[in-house]
């Protein structure tokens, strides 16, 4: 992660893609959304829906998912580079979460995040709160998913324990 | 589910409780969330947390497992009372979803949805539209988790086709 003061408002991060097969579908399903549209074609078929779908939250735990990723490949080139490499505090939740469109089996979503506010907390001197706008698109250029989350990020600057 | 009229505000429900095991964790983690201290004991206690804990998106799809598994039972009491069962539209979304503490190794969660508001659709005959607090609370009575979620319901009374 880059530090807090690098950060800026506005900026967008292309953070991986993820195509939803059916198996991949039925089994989160199974577990965590046992729902008859996430699990079965012909249920699916008769549903609002009108073919087999994910559930919304696994829309958004393959965000997560490819966001440690991202960040993990960031983190490297940037040791690479002989860079510091800023931690993460705990994530204080997030807000609006958005189900735009089903995401249907076959579809590929592109998952994309926007620095949308930055802001140093005097509460927590050596950290900054920045809060992202997370979005998947399909392959047709639909959203499919939004929401904003927020998460705090180290300062470059926080004394002596910060480095 | 109980049909949209019969919904009122304040309507408490208590859905269940889980378990988080190690495996449990460990298990969701490498799938959606790998970061150290939802992995490795080792690391979560040299990380902010101190201690092995779920990924915050773990213990919302709990929430939602617990939910359908609930709605389910209640559907076939009414079933068998010879009540009538509502048909849910999809979700839009949610909002404020909120981390409030950490869910460690060992935690028993206990869930419960609050109906926050309900509103008729001019947009969609036959349909209303819930509004509802969930939350997770810790054995220690501590909330470790809330968010506000939203869905279609279906009427009573929406006509031929209701039924």
């Amino acid at each position: 992660m880059k530090f807090f003061e690098d950060i800026g408002v506005g900026e967008i991060s292309d953070i991986g893609r993820h195509t939803f097969t059916a198996e991949d579908i039925k089994g989160f399903a199974a577990r965590f959304d046992p729902q008859p549209f996430h699990l079965d074609e012909a249920a699916a078929a008769r549903s609002h829906f009108g073919r087999l779908c994910a559930s919304g939250w696994h829309t958004a735990c393959v965000w997560m998912r490819l966001l440690i990723d991202f960040r993990r490949r960031e983190d490297e080139e940037r040791r690479a580079r002989g860079e510091g490499v800023a931690q993460l505090g705990p994530s204080p939740g997030f807000r609006d979460l958005k189900w735009l469109k089903p995401v249907y089996v076959g579809d590929t979503i592109s998952y994309a995040t926007e620095v949308v506010e930055t802001r140093g907390l005097s509460s927590r001197p050596g950290w900054g709160m920045i809060s992202v706008c997370n979005t998947g698109v399909n392959q047709h250029g639909e959203p499919v998913m939004s929401f904003i989350s927020s998460v705090l990020v180290e300062c470059r600057d926080r004394g002596p324990q910060g480095s």
